[in-house]
């Protein structure tokens, strides 16, 4: 943590302040590394680099099913005036060989056979001819190297093959397994918790009485923090007063990397988000509101370290903050870059669209290619309807200094 | 299966034809399916409708902190003229209240409280002043349903939530939760087994002679499984005879859904596995060799409804013919949309690439921003260069019906 860095962040600060004042107390937060067997290692995120010990592949190989010989003696050949090599022997699968490639000689190999001494070049076997056990017309020239990958062409010795850092797709599964690599060291998830307050709140399992809501906020902020790479610790919910808030996320500071709030976004109950967070710690509240839209009532903290967020309790913004907040934290726990992951597209806005100067606007979008163009169509609806998230495919993005976007106009469209 | 479907497509058919057999098998399979808890079915796919037995909310409830009032007693108010009103209780959260609004009366009311019989909207907190106990100005007007989620305004009472076939993202757990439900019906995992076949691949965990190889294409295909929604079960490298590859594509099928065989793309291997896949049941192959670049060399069959494919030998090849063939299988044994999944944007190809009429070419290329345009840049190289694959973001897409693509010209992109 830097020196002076305890500033408070009050209200009406820009989302880029408060993500850089985050993420100057998550640079001493150090993740758990465990190692994997690759197959586990799926999606996870690497550790550390990985530099290959090894020329892949480890000797020049043939591409197709053929026969080796010095590209050269080739040259010139066609159906009509074949060039005329003398068999000399064939190259068994996976084996070295002692055969040695002299001009105007030629060995039958097999795709993914070790080239022999001396030959630099495969010719296909469609454009050759066996005319006796031992001549062979080629009917088609080949250029040295044609039909061969070269050893080290694919990963050369002493590079970089992936970066620590770096999520782990199927191709990065099977350029580890190339370079010999059966197990790799990988992050931990952040353990994050995720607690749901509010008197009226009651989990999806029982019956509700007039007045009580269902909690669907440790559901879609659970789901969440799962996609992004994280750990959900789900804490129940818990009763809007001080005492109970306090001792829940005290309990919770204690076994996981990060603290989320939902629910209480009523005055009272942001005020006992505040209170408690205040008397568990340093340096406490950075940001109380942020100029987003949906979003606004948030509560940006760290405590001793760890990250404490309020976020609303309007589903659609609590989601909204996720994305904008609380992902690039667990990017950052895992060592991936902050801006890891989602898919933004650029497509046109169909209507109209009225921001303020100085807030960000999230607008649910459904996109719809219309001939070779890409739009998003605006989803209305109150922030409270979880609805309005699952009938659109993304946000649409309206950036702080800009006053609206006109119908037509492009936007940013990050893909749920 | 349909009648007369087990026509054997050979080589030079068309990608849709093969996948249209394909599908035809796959009608009669029938997915295991189990109940999780909800916060275990995230990208879990459901195996059921899921249809709402209740109105959500269940009440109007108000989504600010502020009075509940009848909307036409503040028509007309501003500052200097406020709406004079007689407050006469105050809703408490998460219960039912017996006040009752009559005109000119207000209630006091938090965010998400149930509103009173007799109001319809509720003015913000910031826009009143309370003169005494019971004396309230609203400086402003609200219309009816201001400031109110109304009942089943988000969900209505027997409105299908999420269909079958959907895969849960973080916002259909809330949707899940907010209509009481906690446990969901998914989709269980097909099984696929993934076989490495040929005498020179080696476990990437051992040192290698020369002329071995490591074994790229276990580890990047069962990825691939994984990624998509599947279970892949890991076979091992099986050498390249008739009777080693016979037993172990006989084990195989014995437990799992589906069978992939990758490597073996010389002719001899084909052939086995050809006979191989003939020898074990009906109807056998459906397609040996697809018109696609690269990834000619494919074999795709059914036997006894479980759906065989050997895939090329190269990686790339491999990893190309998964997306195309393979992934559309699981994501219908998982009762998907066949399409469903991945992400595909139009970009400008940033050079000229040729093709052949009647073949799909696959160009792996690096996604570039140039302006508000998107431009895909080819990454060129060997099908047998996994490295190409971890260099690129996606797969450019040339369709049969094209003989290439001019620098400039829009292509669809599957980005990885």
């Amino acid at each position: 943590m830097t020196k002076g860095m305890n500033q408070l962040l009050f209200s009406a600060v820009s989302v880029e302040q408060v993500k850089e004042v985050l993420k100057k107390y998550l640079e001493e937060y150090e993740p758990d590394i465990e190692e994997v067997d690759l197959l586990s290692a799926y999606n996870r995120v690497l550790a550390e680099d990985i530099v290959s010990q090894e020329d892949i592949p480890a000797f020049n190989r043939s591409t197709v099913d053929g026969f080796a010989v010095k590209a050269r003696d080739t040259f010139g050949a066609s159906e009509s005036m074949p060039a005329l090599l003398t068999l000399v022997g064939e190259i068994r699968m996976g084996e070295q060989t002692d055969i040695k490639i002299s001009t105007g000689e030629a060995a039958k190999i097999p795709t993914g056979g070790m080239l022999p001494e001396g030959s630099d070049a495969v010719v296909m076997l469609e454009y050759t001819q066996l005319m006796d056990d031992t001549t062979l017309w080629a009917e088609r020239p080949v250029a040295p190297g044609e039909n061969v990958v070269t050893k080290g062409e694919d990963i050369r010795r002493g590079s970089v093959v992936l970066k620590k850092g770096h999520t782990l797709r199927p191709q990065d599964l099977g350029a580890l397994a190339a370079v010999g690599i059966d197990k790799v060291k990988v992050v931990k998830p952040p353990l994050i918790s995720v607690i749901s307050t509010g008197d009226e709140v009651k989990p999806p399992g029982q019956s509700i009485k007039p007045g009580e809501v269902r909690d669907i906020n440790t559901y879609a902020i659970c789901g969440e923090v799962m996609k992004w790479g994280g750990q959900p610790l789900p804490q129940g919910i818990v009763r809007d007063n001080f005492g109970d808030l306090y001792n829940a996320v005290k309990t919770a500071l204690g076994k996981s990397h990060a603290v989320l709030l939902t629910g209480g976004s009523s005055v009272g109950a942001r005020d006992h988000t505040v209170k408690v967070i205040e008397s568990l710690g340093k340096p406490g509240v950075l940001a109380h509101g942020l100029p987003v839209k949906p979003g606004k009532p948030t509560v940006v903290a760290v405590v001793e370290g760890k990250p404490v967020i309020g976020l609303p309790g309007h589903p659609v913004s609590a989601m909204v903050i996720f994305e904008i907040i609380v992902r690039p934290v667990i990017s950052t726990m895992l060592g991936r870059p902050e801006d890891y992951g989602g898919t933004r597209v650029l497509a046109r806005l169909s209507r109209n669209m009225a921001s303020a100067a100085g807030r960000e606007d999230f607008i649910r979008v459904k996109l719809e290619r219309r001939g070779e163009e890409l739009w998003a169509v605006p989803v209305l609806g109150k922030s409270g309807l979880i609805s309005s998230m699952v009938d659109s495919h993304g946000l649409a993005h309206i950036p702080p200094h800009k006053q609206g976007v006109a119908e037509g106009e492009l936007v940013e469209v990050e893909i749920y």
